[in-house]
């Protein structure tokens, strides 16, 4: 299976690829600047030690099953804008979040998305040639990138097909401590991506990197 | 120490006040109906065995500690006006949701609070005779009201005055298994008040009676 990370070059998009590297998943690391993907994919090869390349966000994306955007809120709509003519049925997952600081703004707050939520605007913007699953806004990135670290907890994902969250919930649940569970359908992801300044907020109180857990769910 | 759980008729408010009798604490039923009110606190004492009476809310309200709002949305402003002048310095905690049930929508989606939140409108609506600390969203009423039931879960805490949340935090951490964690300002609530829609997804899709539980934090 091979993940296309867009954003690879930032600070989500590094651990993740670490983390799924590391469990022997092949990685495209995309960037706008191809050289700087490139140079990213190298540190997640000296950290991981996995197939991990370097390119041009469509690149990276062409030839992907699964095309992860890991961009600041404030690229995303141009980032999938510029990769639309790569995507032929694959599964998009959403990751970002519309904090305010897109708009200079606090960590601790969000800015309203017209469509509903970050991820109905990725849904929006590629239209029907891919499906869009929302991901992994409540798992630190600075906790993903340190493979030394022990996770243990859970990845939220919104979609509105079931097989699409079943398929990113192997995918991620590749990376040992991490549980996925379908929480709705895409617009529940207007809630879910609320979580993330919520989680600041904690970690600044807490100086903690701080995740969530659903409990109650009958084991599997 | 003594409690008025305001809505003390319904789920919720029933579920705390068997958590709360049950852990020594003496139990104040309000309802607008006094009968009402006190047929709740035969029930919790059935169940919990505690100090339970129960009144109309503004007699429940007079000498309580804390004042815990657990009526629907739709009846949290009209309450509070009810029992303002009851109010004085007390700690108000606000467990209302914005649910768009209140106008005939769906339990997995909110309606818009002018004021931000909830908690916020409750502020607003006590004006400088209570301060309001928001809590108790995520706590599933279910498990609440089964004392056979054991939790192991959190509770998020909003407000603007750290030793109100203090306060809040040593009240609910009698009930075990209840783990309160400060999230910040009371503007946040805005946020946490979204997680119970979510949780109620969470419930349909898995047949649960979900809670969370923030993981990454120091054990204390």
């Amino acid at each position: 299976m091979r993940v296309a990370i867009l954003g690879g070059t930032g600070d989500l998009g590094y651990g993740l690829a670490v983390r799924l590297a590391h469990a022997g998943v092949e990685v495209a690391i995309g960037s706008r600047d191809a050289t700087r993907a490139a140079e990213a994919a190298d540190r997640v090869r000296e950290a991981a030690d996995g197939t991990v390349s370097g390119a041009a966000n469509a690149e990276a994306a062409l030839g992907a099953e699964v095309v992860v955007v890991a961009v600041p809120f404030a690229a995303q709509a141009a980032t999938l804008a510029s990769i639309v003519d790569a995507l032929d049925g694959q599964i998009v997952v959403d990751a970002t979040v519309p904090l305010a600081t897109a708009v200079g703004g606090k960590p601790t707050r969000t800015i309203g998305v017209w469509a509903g939520s970050a991820a109905q605007q990725a849904q929006e913007v590629v239209g029907d040639r891919a499906r869009v699953v929302s991901a992994l806004h409540t798992v630190s990135a600075a906790s993903l990138g340190d493979l030394s670290h022990e996770l243990d907890e859970d990845v939220l994902l919104c979609g509105d097909r079931k097989a699409d969250k079943e398929a990113v919930a192997e995918l991620i649940e590749l990376v040992p401590g991490l549980r996925c569970v379908d929480v709705g359908r895409l617009e529940l992801s207007r809630i879910v991506e609320q979580l993330t300044p919520l989680l600041i907020s904690i970690n600044i109180r807490h100086k903690a990197h701080a995740g969530i857990k659903i409990t109650g769910l009958a084991a599997r």
